[in-house]
């Protein structure tokens, strides 16, 4: 695949890993209308994609994402809107949340790395990954509420990442506070004090993950993600189907011989 | 706004904060027909009041609540049903869960303060606040089905809170736990072992929300309270509106000036 | 109540207690369709039965389970479905999940004590327990895709129990973990280091469920068990009629009275 020329994220695809990092450190990689853009262009362009079976999404020179641009969206989109058009601040906050639903269902796993400042919208992205991690001096916080605005594209995702009893305290109050309470709370899965530990922790992950059959991985993906949105009979009944493709597919007799071998099996795109 | 005229509750508001306290120590706040009504008529006053910030809810004489008034319940309504109405039961029982849900979707920030008894109707107000204290000696459970009855208007509010691997071993098995474990289970968020950790803790909580902006507050726990009931799509369709009225609001133009100005924002009714 | 004859599991009733041990250890109790047969057959005898007040689910050998019978299924079902008729792959998958909804749904409540291998279709079952224990040493993972194959009917009651916030790390890695692990997860409710510690913690919470009310407690399950999938309106209309159904019941006079006369309540069938 051809990954899409952007200015504001750096690229790196490695063996079926690709590493995004955020790269607007003058402004802690605040989110801008062009960085959002640049994102869709690039989680579009893997939609379909098995080949990418880890996406690293990070953020350069120490922070992950300081939330949203707003001044940027004080300057541009302060017009009351023309009649029968889309109000431009409705279309802004909302295009967020679009983006947000696309990382969560992409066919990678997607591993986010937090630190320094994760507010806002940065704290968004920390909580449609499958797997993150955060620095245990990194700084959480859903500032909104403090500068007038509601959390509105990324409340929901907290309320589904660590449920409604801790989130609307997080959301109430602007609360900040620290990776090892971010992993207390659920909102990511490990914390780590060094660049050297956050490695060995991620190449440990890694080589889990590229054991298991990218289409497999790319399905369960579909499953989990239905459950808390669809009647359980639905969700059982598609996952069978979803199940018997899989047995008639390419991976599972690779998996299956390779286990009654005793032996670590192999996939396409190696692992 | 004119707060209404009760028998079984103190309420004391002072600076957008209003205190409710269950007032029948003699039976260690249980619930009677009486303080459900004055709960009721406290609530709804409230229910489009912007200048209460924050209610916070405890029981009078070292109890917080110690559940339904079963006494009340037997003497008053162990009639049969008649034909074509009602049955009273089914109204007394019904009315607690609309309490609660009342409870949960007021727009101001909820803190429950437990302590002594929190035992069945009790444990569910800690349920739908937005925040909960508790002692380390308050003494939780849900008693109801050593008793013969399903904690029928509670259980599903603590599914809500803690989730449904948590709230069916507590609800089947009657047990009684306290503060620390409380706060274990995600019940309340901290737990506190004197009145002066209490107080100091309260204190930086009120400090907190006074510091968001009064409406934005409001409206995000509306978009909260929405994502386990509705499809996502909707949830953040309707998120992205709010948060268009709230740019176009009178906090958001104050909240942003005083974020980019490095001071403290100044909300309607002070903070 | 008659229970059925079966080969694959141990059955022993005594004073409402049912105790299942599946009883394949020379595969680690690996879910053969036969021993699916058997656990349809015994929990469809007691689906609408009282007596049994609690199901206690355990593995012969020093295993919970190892999950489905790979080579039976490779096996038995892999030539191509015969149009018109329901693709047997389909149909061998999709039965494990109605299994695990009908332990979900029984009027006992159902214990799991998960020891040794507590993987796959093994981690399901303790997943769909009311109360679950765990040895410390027990190791409990999802390897199905590293056979590039998803956890087709097993994921949906992970996502359940957990969260999809840890689920997806669990499916998606198919890291293997222990029980102090599994308990910190929410898998489990508590983990035990031997057989003596087990026995001390499984009889003391014996007592606590005996305690309850039998009908009350299985009436309590139906109500929780609705909460993720219902309205919150419907859940709590449709409780407020269980409840009146109990109080005019036998259970509650018993169980009120009890209360007031502070002596233990007497049930059906013993306590």
């Amino acid at each position: 695949m051809t990954l899409p020329e952007v200015e504001n994220l750096l690229l790196k695809l490695e063996r079926g890993v690709l590493e995004v990092t955020l790269n607007r450190p003058e402004s802690r990689n605040a989110m801008s209308l062009a960085m959002v853009a640049d994102l869709n262009a690039v989680f579009d362009a893997m939609a379909d994609e098995r080949a990418i079976r880890v996406v690293i999404l990070r953020g350069a020179g120490g922070h992950f994402c300081a939330g949203a641009d707003l001044k940027q969206m004080m300057a541009g989109g302060m017009k009351p809107p023309v009649p029968g058009e889309i109000d431009p601040i409705v279309g802004f906050s909302r295009s967020f949340g679009s983006l947000l639903r696309k990382v969560t269902k992409l066919p990678a796993v997607v591993i986010a790395i937090c630190e320094g400042a994760v507010l806002g919208g940065g704290f968004g992205f920390a909580c449609v990954s499958d797997i993150a991690f955060a620095h245990v001096d990194a700084k959480f916080g859903l500032p909104e509420t403090t500068r007038g605005l509601p959390p509105a594209q990324i409340a929901p995702f907290v309320v589904e990442r660590i449920g409604l009893t801790q989130a609307r305290k997080l959301c109430l109050t602007g609360a900040q506070f620290r990776g090892l309470e971010a992993q207390r709370l659920g909102i990511v899965h490990e914390a780590f004090s060094s660049e050297e530990e956050l490695q060995t922790k991620l190449a440990e992950t890694l080589k889990q993950i590229l054991n298991c059959a990218p289409n497999a991985n790319a399905v369960t993906k579909e499953i989990i993600l239905n459950v808390a949105h669809q009647d359980m009979e639905f969700v059982l009944d598609d996952a069978a189907q979803k199940f018997a493709a899989c047995v008639r597919g390419t991976e599972a007799p690779e998996g299956i011989t390779a286990f009654m071998q005793k032996r670590a099996p192999k996939w396409a795109g190696g692992n």
